[in-house]
């Protein structure tokens, strides 16, 4: 009897925003899997550390930070052998995924590798866009608002024509892209209207007008919110607030 | 000293999609509102119904549902006085929002009219999108994918128009605009990489190709996700599969 694999969404960053199910199948699977810098701390492994227990395998997923493009298809064809071979041994397999599995993340590797031969479930998860909303409070989206989430790591040409027609608009992926989307947003004069947040939910959250940004960068897992129309409000939001 | 005001993410429908935190607020506050249809059960209520205990108060906001216009402001602000009352007594008031409060939700009337006068808390959910992709086994948006969040009560044109440039795309609100959203899909020559899904997570749940879709008309808790090249896919799907 094969395991199951599980794509597991443990949310933003906060333990306490796993779901109960997403507790349920990680207190009780047999082996835990999660990508991993090539040096330092997994983030979502992080996330639950407190959960886990000293009896469960653990497989972190080695993804070097240093290239830019994926699949890094080594990585993910090595950790899926070794997931699949856990799961036809009989155990279950969860894969934490930061946020939700299916919005944006790295899961899909994996899954277009295993789902074939392996019964699998997905778990959805808080994402970290809406983790956002809830950090500025002010609402992502409402009534018959057009939502565009864009990735900051498309070109210029793109983002424009996709910021000038957006209602609702979260930019997400910023890391070492933070300098040229700024440029933009003020090329478009959006900038006033833009809230930068960074590592939302944990005790490390920022989340101020990106005008109030003195960096040059910021971290991988950071997002810009684009509220037109809320120049006034985003103006009087000064320094860190919850 | 006031209570706090809890806008609590109860998930998409099953209720072990609460996270850990919305299950603590919601056990630990004494007042829960929630939106109610003017008859029958009010489905936020419905997913926390096992988690609630009769000592706790009930504010039930009964929003008609035969008006599409919103906000219904008589109702909200009787339900805000109500609940500000509570919360003025010391009481932390936990308001159910399906899905995320802040992606699409009504808690927005409530909270643009006590977030000034209360400490409020956001405290974010599993959005029906994400679960809805968690169903479809499929991605919902990938690497650079730009994605799209269309309400269906849009005009056919501004609907034409983001579908056209879309990469990724899902369509909510579907409920009676469901003939017209199908008849511009398929004349777009979409309605082959158009899934269609129906109460996701619950026990009632329906997930098949658009195509397949016998009824002329759906549930509110319904939404099409666009798979645009993945025609073969959605072929292959047929009837219900979780």
């Amino acid at each position: 009897m094969s395991g199951t694999l599980y794509g597991l969404g443990v949310g933003p960053g906060d333990p306490e925003l796993l779901t109960l199910k997403a507790y349920r199948v990680l207190t009780s699977a047999p082996v835990v899997a999660y990508p991993a810098p090539d040096s330092g701390e997994s983030f979502a492994r992080s996330i639950v550390a407190g959960f886990l227990k000293p009896e469960q395998r653990e497989i972190p997923i080695i993804v070097p930070m240093r290239v830019e493009r994926f699949p890094a298809r080594a990585v993910y064809d090595k950790a899926a052998a070794e997931i699949g071979a856990a799961l036809s041994a009989g155990d279950d397999v969860a894969v934490l995924c930061e946020g939700d599995p299916f919005f944006y993340g790295s899961f899909m590797y994996l899954f277009e590798r295993l789902a074939g031969a392996h019964r699998t479930e997905i778990v959805p998860g808080v994402s970290s866009m809406v983790a956002a909303a809830a950090a500025a409070g002010r609402p992502l989206a409402a009534r018959n608002d057009v939502l565009t989430v864009l990735p900051a790591p498309l070109d210029d040409a793109a983002l424009r024509a996709r910021i000038e027609t957006a209602d609702a608009l979260a930019i997400i992926k910023i890391g070492r892209h933070f300098n040229r989307i700024r440029h933009l947003l003020q090329t478009l004069n959006l900038e006033a209207a833009s809230l930068y947040l960074e590592r939302v939910t944990l005790a490390s959250e920022r989340v101020l007008p990106l005008r109030a940004v003195a960096e040059d960068a910021a971290p991988y897992f950071s997002m810009i919110l684009v509220y037109k129309g809320a120049e006034d409000w985003i103006a009087d939001l000064t320094g860190v607030r919850r």
